[in-house]
């Protein structure tokens, strides 16, 4: 039984450390985090399904003037795994790198932290055979790791060797109060980031893009523009047949009901699945289209979940639990499970 | 044991049938709905956790198709229960009547429909009484609902003879194409429906107030301006121990982090509450201010939920498994899991 | 001098008859409509600028109760002008149409009419000849036309032979009542009807794309990737040439404080232009990128003016006023004061 | 001919600046500020109808590298003038403060300034008197300066003792890229500073009430539950005809078309205001309702122009250009054409 820690239980970690917990093959040791949040007082009104640990610079009076029990410090949940999955803020977790190490833990870093915290920049799918073994790994963002899902998987069908995207970015997370657009759309310089990310995990692949930041909440929506390996044309039938062997990839039409991003979160919710969360990335079979030896198609982003299957993954690889994507894969969708639907 | 069926599975229905399976005195006999909307595909997704009956109208070829098990016809369902929880789309629950009628089978109907349709305008804590054996109530509205439990709620502790009120409507809740509203406010003509509709409930208290129609989808605010009865002052504190007392307020601080509607969505999902859904109001104890006799805050309305708790007093009400408000309130409560947070 | 009429006096007509009335060669002889509008009523508190006539239908005794004088009915206006300018509610046009047919009357429909109402679907750029002389044209969108004026530029100056856009789609103009969206993006079927507009405009380019509705009101923004003919590469210096020698386009950065769609309408403001319109369309110099023998840039599209240069460049068209499109556009850009800003 | 300068042209200062132009009785000498913004560039391409100088710390460069003339410095401007209007960003005003004391010229600052800035908070109702020959004055906030002229309106006509606001509040201005809220509304601890400040004007009349942040960008929306003085009830129709003979007061219908706080920008930028603005606030003439001793109503606050008429006033009474408020305000009126539309 694999021991893991959780750091910064924000949008992020407690999606983590409920993905863990549903791993039969993982145990969950405790989340660590600076003062009470909401969600570490949603975490208490729960009765503390996980144990609470304090990172340096925490106020314990807080914590005890709200009732919130805590279990130790942030080195006693150190000293008691085998890898910590790091969601702190931006920046954060390069500092808690060094306790990693001087502990000998393995760690998985998310997209917010810089590449060079880590030794290999990751994706269970398109390159899990370099996170064997490695101590440090870094997920990819949100977007970057549903937009390679899909271009993985089109380049295993059929080979791919050229993208060009358009992302059209939710700028916050239902409940974010310290960010936000107005009625306006806002653009960033080209290429986006998430663009020259999948070149890093996927060399062998051409890519660019332009990203525009949009006024909603629930999900980002990616157009894909993808040219066939070497002008090898994919048609539209191609396409579709391979996105829907994909257990992380859930294709959906408009007729049947979803309109766009929202229709997601709301089937989520009607699911019952905890937070209105969705693991897979949507797939809008109505938005397959050819433009000469390019496939284009539109995905969905559910920008809160889309990462911790692929943060999965990533302990199987730094663990060696599986020896290749298809085995770890599999085991982390079967845990989570996703494909069961279809 | 109480047999429960409810007519039309969406936004509101589905929260009525989780609620009637939570209550241990009372038995969900089945759905019924019209088409396999995403939520009827939802349902099946999860393995049909309720039997599903299909009103006149429905095709049954597509939910053959979409495999989704259909139990029988609306009418099989109404022969098997003892009451109806009717949240058809607006109109069609007074269609509905004549047939439980023919049935002998009593109803609630939900916000939508006119008051003419039931013989009792109902709220489980304003006016539990009137409904005590009544074939047919109808609920009040979301906004009408969560304001009536905090006016009633002061009323109670000191009596109130007056209200003003300006309601901050959200336009759509998540998921809802079919309405909307981009940038912009939008005025409803004085007084609202939902002053207007508190006067029917609570009819010594003189109601009038504006509604404003505002893009966001995680809740209603409203502020009251409630007139201690005869001038007598209600003090902040003496309306702060009221509202903490009740057990459908949940009383919070903007300092808890409590920022806006979407701070309650948003820990409402982290509670892990099925879909994200709360049902208590929240109230803002730092909005709470005197002005002359009167006393002034604000509430939060949880729109998709909030009505869910007085539907089910509704039902205890009607069949007349409870004699007064205290005691049905606090078995409804008790089943749902309220006040237990405090 | 050419005589020009108006019917319908909303959102695009008001700006027609502002854009006609600007021309030197044209004389704005009138609008019709069928309501007392805000609009109409804004005009009557600017003293009648224009003369108002009365569609049929019209109840002349709610003009006469607003005090809105009116000047005749809809016959008598056809009856003194040489062309119209339709932009009645979409189907009315084709209503229209026979009364000018009846008249002898040339005409000008916009885009919410079916093709089929014309004989030729016109854009002042790419097909200006194909306009001359005739009776009936129907102008394209406000999206196709902007885009077309892009995608024509570049295939102007190096050959383009296909075209794969991502359009990112306002719902509502300000003040728009009737329609919305809130905190949702919504998907349409692909291909969007303005890449097929646009090769019915360019038949010799393949065009295809996604639209994405977005809650906000001020701008679309299309992301494009253009193919240079037979493989020909267009580098980004040289599509940034090209489009800096456009009179609609203004290219702009986002160094230079044009964040996105909001800073377009912000700045024409600023410049005092009536309404805060702009004709130009946006277009981010550091969107410009490169992607194998393709290049992707993204535009701005100001939704309520941007068809108004066009429109006026097929009266010039229609009415033979000038004979090619270099002649007609330039004519039209001077009277509007397009390009002077560079 | 009094001689007026403007500090900061943003938002607010091109407005106050345009404001200012229109008087017949005051010249603009100049305008200054700090980097050459959209703004500024916008002034450019109008061909500089107002004279720029450049403040401190102004990096001269950038002008001349975007070719915008200069004409001196923040000092040159303070010497040539008797009066600055100082719109500068918050806290920027207290320290031009120490030039302008230096230099003997009188200011009036915005409401992001520190009321100790100033000898006199002022509005051009409320307390014009208190300005008269003061050196320095201290406008109201766009919310409070609207919501004071309604006050004010049915003060003088009937006598109001109590005010309890709800302020539905527009978090961003069109093009406001530096502040936003997505999806969401966002509570500010009770009571509002516009109480407060209502209560530093208007000292007999006591206020409290609730703030409510919307993610809109078109004008606020605040109702109003006025106490007439010692209990003499003021009528709906009594409140109606005080509006109605208010000149900066446009009282506007539902039916008439004016929907929400969008229809009145609409409006605007069809009456061809410059920039779309209105000085005037909108009052609802359906919102008007009673409650016992009580009027309620709802008023419209166009955020970027409201403050405008009241800082003219300023002018006029630190100047001592009109004794009193009547003459003053209506001098301000006649050159902004406010009433003309009746």
């Amino acid at each position: 039984m694999v021991k893991v820690g959780v750091a910064g239980y924000g949008v992020i970690g407690q999606r983590l450390a409920d993905g863990v917990a549903l791993q039969k093959d993982m145990e969950l040791v405790g989340i660590a985090d600076l003062a009470p949040t909401l969600s570490i007082k949603a975490l208490k009104e729960k009765g503390m399904p996980y144990d609470l640990y304090l990172v340096e610079g925490a106020d314990k009076s807080k914590f005890d003037a709200a009732k919130i029990p805590v279990k130790g410090t942030f080195a006693d949940l150190i000293g008691k795994v085998d890898i910590m999955l790091d969601s702190s803020p931006g920046g954060v977790g390069a500092k808690n790198k060094a306790l990693y190490e001087k502990a000998g833990v393995k760690a998985i870093f998310q997209g917010g932290e810089k590449n060079s915290v880590a030794d290999v920049f990751f994706h269970g799918y398109a390159n899990y055979e370099k996170g064997l073994g490695a101590n440090y790994l870094k997920l990819t963002s949100c977007n970057t790791t549903g937009l390679i899902r899909s271009v993985d998987c089109l380049d295993r069908a059929y080979g791919v060797d050229r993208v060009a995207i358009t992302i059209i970015r939710r700028v916050a997370d239902p409940g974010d109060y310290h960010r936000g657009l107005t009625n306006a759309l806002q653009m960033d310089k080209a290429p986006s980031h998430q663009a020259v990310d999948l070149m890093t995990i996927m060399p062998h692949v051409e890519a660019t893009g332009i990203l525009v930041h949009t006024p909603v909440t629930h999900g980002h929506i990616i157009t894909v523009v993808a040219h066939g390996k070497g002008g090898k044309k994919i048609t539209a039938g191609m396409a579709l047949d391979a996105f829907k062997s994909h257990d992380r990839i859930r294709v959906v039409s408009i007729d049947d009901g979803f309109l766009g991003n929202a229709s997601f979160f709301r089937y989520a919710r009607d699911l019952g699945n905890p937070r209105g969360d969705m693991y897979e990335i949507g797939l809008w079979s109505d938005s397959i289209v050819e433009s000469g030896d390019n496939i284009m198609y539109a995905i969905n982003i559910p920008q809160e979940s889309v990462t911790i299957p692929e943060s999965l993954d990533g302990i199987r690889a730094a663990l060696k639990m599986q020896n290749d994507s298809k085995a770890a894969t599999a085991e982390t969708n079967k845990y989570l499970g996703l494909g069961k639907w279809k």
